[in-house]
């Protein structure tokens, strides 16, 4: 199986904006992807980096400088097999949950894990004709491209994949229950849980002597 | 395995009260129970509902007034063998994702299906010891509290489990990914996806000649 884990090393985590300068932010999603390249490390798959630029990491890179849904169509269009595709935020997520998702897309035509929020954060396909639009409400998007091609859909159902870290308000998640590089980034900058009102978690930034 | 379901009849979801009348709480709070027990009602187990006042439903009801965290350790401390503690507000909840809990339940003395933001949406104990304390970032407390005890943990990766339908931010997945009840009521009160700004649902309430 292709597995692809697309990478923008130009702008990452523009909605980090609020809380992490462009350096930090770099520095953060470059933790997040190598995170995400661990746990793939630990399943038999092979990954691909579809990068919009250079970026150094431990396997192979290709670099397509266009928009994410449109790397990823040239890709499914060259591909002659399944491909996997999966996010390079996914700062949960472990080996276990990406195996879940290989034997999904093995059954099914289009394997999916749903996001929070709509978004498709992991997703495999074993169809010709399907592409994908990450724009707007791409699961239920993706389904319903599915549907008319007469795919079979398989969804995936781990709350380690549902999390991409994208806001600030994803940041609690990762320092609940991330143990990667992007988690301990994430502590050095002076980010800690200081607790719950009513039942959400609050988050806090200290101040540090200097960025991590 | 004996299965609670706790629900507060007498104020429930009262963190949804700026999109819904405190009558419309009620409806909708009894459509979440209904998809839950139809879901438990696919696996072996057989739940019994633990709520502050009667409230009709097809399994049997246990009546205590106390809150939460109180009236699910009385029946722990009452327990004579494994006890699972599944929310009434996981309007996403499936049969597969339950007896995934169940089955973590039977390796570990704790196993937990984490919510998203810290809390502990459903868990299943089989040590004489543990309590829960839900208050809080429940998760985290919970998993200290097991390591204090010597108890083996599972976690249950789940985004079924961890989703719970408490704040208005959390409609949109219901609306995406619900089947049930509750689902069919929202829709019903007007609710609607109506797009995504950048990658989150934008939700929206249409005027509805009466409520559901």
């Amino acid at each position: 199986m292709r597995v692809l884990v697309p990478f923008d090393a130009r702008r990452p985590k523009t909605r980090l904006s609020p809380v992490l300068s462009e350096s930090e932010r770099h520095a953060f999603a470059e933790g997040l992807l190598a995170d995400v390249l661990a746990a793939l490390a630990e399943t038999p798959q092979e990954p691909t980096v579809l990068a919009t630029a250079p970026v150094e990491v431990s396997v192979s890179v290709e670099i397509d400088e266009r928009p994410l849904t449109q790397a990823v169509n040239a890709a499914l269009s060259e591909a002659d097999g399944p491909v996997a595709v999966v996010m390079a935020d996914l700062g949960l997520v472990a080996p276990a949950a990406l195996e879940r998702l290989f034997d999904a897309g093995r059954v099914a035509d289009v394997a999916i894990a749903p996001g929070i929020g709509g978004g498709t954060n992991a997703l495999v396909v074993d169809h010709p004709d399907f592409r994908v639009d990450y724009h707007g409400v791409s699961y239920r998007d993706h389904r319903e491209r599915a549907r008319e091609l007469g795919a079979t859909v398989e969804t995936v159902d781990s709350y380690r994949l549902s999390v991409d870290i994208d806001d600030p308000g994803d940041l609690p998640e990762l320092l609940l229950h991330g143990k990667g590089e992007a988690t301990a980034w994430l502590r050095e900058a002076g980010f800690a849980i200081t607790g719950a009102g009513e039942r959400r978690i609050e988050l806090e930034r200290s101040e540090t002597e200097s960025g991590p």
